[in-house]
């Protein structure tokens, strides 16, 4: 039996989180619901989109006007939420939204998975599936973490497994803003620190990793590709630049790029996924520069650059399983989950 | 029987045209051809990669030693010009090594197209598909115009046939240089004028149409997705900025896409094809903003953007039909060529 | 006696307006006043700034809440308006808030002067030094054009008394804002064309030369330093190349920068204003390209530059001298404040 | 008596290193010295320029054909500085060639200052004038820091008097290249990590301060107008944040800027230096944003900006005073330098 979903909020995220439910064996992409036409529904729709013949909802009875003699939609959300044809909804819509958006879901009796962008109290589980995907089974709503958080706790779970981290510090180098909203949003020519210190990143990682000792600091550059952190930090147990090298290319979700290959900035990094043809050429792992990863006593360092468009895909296809139960075991959903993506582990 | 051929230089354009070659019913990629490992070799060829168990060849016998130790050569490629198992060797080398190479090409008696970074007396025919791809039958070797001449040639032949172009004045204001390249030739924050005037490209439409009347101007800027032409010309008949509008609509490779949709930069128009999961979000069409098309008297104006990396593949894949003669119809040829690569028209 | 003269708007035109009118000898600033405190106001008026203790007014009562507790000011505009101790105010106030603010300098019996992102019809004259000095004699008010529009009619009407032109296409390549607003009003690796065509820069260059048959298209590109104009066109007499160079060569406040000497992008020119210490960098000039200013037959091109900041600058400044009519030649009033600025000619 | 000084190299630093040494009452500018004609000499010694009238000299026999018809120039840079007329060369040319200028120096008897640039063997001392102003009194040669060493030295010195720096990180978010050069060497949306770790900035800071125990990693992102470094780390003796502010803020050549107040980025950073009129728009002083400077226990925080083409100026004035030891006392030659520049401490 197929989990059924709806995706409400077609926006960067949403988008590919319908266009991945869609290559779940186990999964139905009900519907996907959003409160406005905009160009990506109407190309997502089209006979050539990856969701031709999707069922379009208006996200509200007020949003209904909105598509009117412009898209054809099928229905409003809540009727569908409480129609018993959804079990699972994902919200993706923008940061704020998701709040008001909560008793709709809690009033359907459909379990919700939030983004990132939600405050980490929106869900009893803020989520990474390699870390704590046990946690969110059978709950009623899960958070999938933000992009800089995702990386970072994939990188940092994977090495305190293996050696204990004592204290990390973490520089978010941020993308300004997506590719697609970069003539709107965009920034030129000059660097935005985040004054506010911890950034927000920091406390997030806790959400998940209760016990890591992070602070992060953020500023935001003029490239749309991927953020880029430099890590650095202290573990417990010494190891050999090339022990944590090691644990990192065997790490959930983590690929190692050389420099010496190629990888000399984001842009090669970026082209590899347009090469390999990845659907929007998206990069769900982290990529962390090999040469980068430098261990110096019991200091650690690397850099490591996050597809923030992309990255949180998978985490949110294996919340899906987790809260509806259908797989119990963490490491079967992200082998489904990465098989149906074409991530390697 | 399927054409056999050889792509000789893996970069932007090669990568895609080995790419495309796979995907036609009539050809047959035999091999691939380069001068040294290059990260971009090696994510074709891995597992996952499009060009999967294709066999490399070195360019040349001086190449061989690039290769030693870091990837698995075939042999090397005059060799294999020689053996009688190619048809037509696609050159698609830096600029300037074309012309090296041609007395391989022709002591083998292999067919050539070449690509428009080459000069024009490359070959005998310089080429755009809708415009003269007769003139190409059965010649030995043709050469596929620049990006920015295709783009000018396809939609100024398809207004001089319907409307007659007495003048043409073109602006481009050009891509700084592919997104791969953006770290080693990037452009940061100025306007960079070619200040020879006419630039290039004018001369360049008349090697395909030797009776078009034009003259342009190009200044660099500092972006990668994709150059931007402004276009003004006098028209021999009049008409009205709807009838020119449908026109182009129904031209060859040639898409009209809304402002008003949302399509208000090159950023939403690159982001469709993210959104269509076209590999490497390819843009094969000239996009022209719809609502810039406009007809004063006889004066015609547009702004149209081109994919510098994209656009000139299926004039590529036409030209080898056109060269060996298999496809006599340009029509069929370019029908066919659409259909393997999700063009439309 | 010298006239004496309020700023109101103190942002990017009108910090450098006030710094202009202080370095005038038949001119006094009476005061700047703005709506809020902010740092450009701060580092204006600190010991080291360039308007130490000029007096600072409120806009109006409404404003004078914001800086209650955090900057001093004097009294409010209105007022001071009414005083009889002003006799021209220079509006530089956002786009649309002039003409709230025009009954108020009505009022008082004020002259004012106005910039290019009014409306034409906020004054009786628009204006260009060069071009139209003697209309704005003694009117009450005046409306100097924008950056680009002062960039056209400077050359065009300098171009057209020469050899007349007949008509005039012209490409115009913007920066996206301006340097200090480049991390709110960014644009980052896109192109925005304007699709309604023509842009409204070519109807106002009419508003200066009325008989100029001119159109304009416009896309911005992500660059903050300085706008660039691709134009071409067609003259009434032919001449040479070099005839057209030597005429724009002595034209009023333009320059010829030679491509061949080191000036191959807006990078390098501005850099230029930067060596001479121009104070913010700022270029007066319209800076052509030697090397483009090409003529072939009756048809004509060049490219130029446009310091967005500062071109306006210096009209602004005889525009002053002509609404008070204390100076009534308008090369002598060009050369005053060509003198006073640093600008050759 | 004042020293006479001749600048060797007139790119982004020798130019601003020659006016400010004009600017010093105990100096004289005895000649400028390059090796080939550029469109920055040209403008420097234009009537309006300001080093109209320098002598300029061509840096070696063999250049001296470089000039021939373009520029005159007055002799050798080898036989000036034999002449006896010369007390002190700085070395500004482009890395790597200091040290083959060296034994000419030496031969001559100079005594030089070299570039951040140069390996750190060049000289017996590197320099940062309140680090270590009195190591460099009177000895041959001197070596200031670059600019990202320069701002870490003047900020950690600063810290480590008041309460100790146990240890270091810094993150260094690297500006591309100099505006001038950013059609040549430019980044466009890429991000360029290093990932040798540690960069050598921290070995650098280690010139001076020896027993500072300091890591740095480096990126590069598309911007041309600063760096800006992430920093934190250790203190040996606990503070309030409010106290660290308050030692930096009175820090020498450090200011801080308040977020809250319009510094939001680097473009209002940079901005408050145009709008002061600084040549250049030159910002001599590391700026720390106020309200990033964060203490937590023992751990610090803090982001600042570096205007890389002007920090090591004011310190390359103060080493020609050590070096030539007429002035003895650090404060008294950083007073001098400050206020010939405009920096207020």
């Amino acid at each position: 039996m197929s989990v059924r979903v709806v995706v409400n909020g077609i926006g960067v995220i949403g988008k590919r989180v319908a266009c991945a439910v869609k290559k779940q064996k186990d999964m139905k992409l009900v519907a996907i619901s959003d409160f406005m036409p905009t160009s990506t529904l109407r190309t997502l729709l089209e006979p050539k989109g990856p969701l031709y013949k999707t069922d379009l909802y208006a996200c509200s009875q007020e949003a209904v006007k909105n598509f009117e003699g412009k898209m054809y939609i099928k229905g409003i959300l809540p009727e569908l939420l409480h129609s018993g044809e959804v079990d699972v909804v994902v919200d993706c819509t923008p940061k704020g939204v998701e709040k008001l958006n909560k008793p709709m879901y809690e009033a359907a009796g459909v379990k919700a998975i939030y983004q990132g962008g939600a405050k980490a109290d929106i869900a009893p589980v803020s989520f990474v599936a390699i870390a704590n995907y046990e946690e969110a089974l059978n709950v009623d709503a899960v958070r999938v973490v933000s992009c800089n958080t995702t990386s970072l706790v994939r990188t940092l779970y994977t090495t305190d497994q293996a050696f204990g981290v004592e204290e990390v510090f973490a520089s978010l180098i941020r993308r300004a803003t997506d590719p697609v909203k970069s003539d709107k949003k965009g920034l030129l020519n000059a660097v935005v620190p985040e004054v506010k210190i911890p950034s927000h990143q920091g406390p997030d990682v806790k959400t998940v990793l209760p016990h890591m000792n992070i602070t992060t600091i953020a500023v935001k550059v003029p490239t749309t590709l991927a953020h880029v952190h430099v890590v650095a930090g202290k573990l417990k147990k010494s190891c050999s630049s090339e022990e944590l090298r090691e644990i990192l290319r065997n790490g959930s979700r983590i690929i190692l790029l050389k420099h010496s290959e190629g990888y000399e900035s984001t842009a090669q990094i970026i082209e590899r996924f347009r090469d390999l043809c990845r659907p929007r050429y998206d990069m769900y792992e982290v990529a962390v520069w090999e040469e980068s990863v430098t261990v110096n006593g019991k200091n650690f360092y690397w850099i490591h650059a996050v597809h923030s468009e992309a990255i949180v895909i998978p985490e949110t296809i294996d919340a899906i399983r987790a809260v509806t139960g259908i797989e119990t075991d963490k490491f079967t959903s992200i082998e489904k989950t990465n098989r149906s993506l074409g991530i390697e582990h």
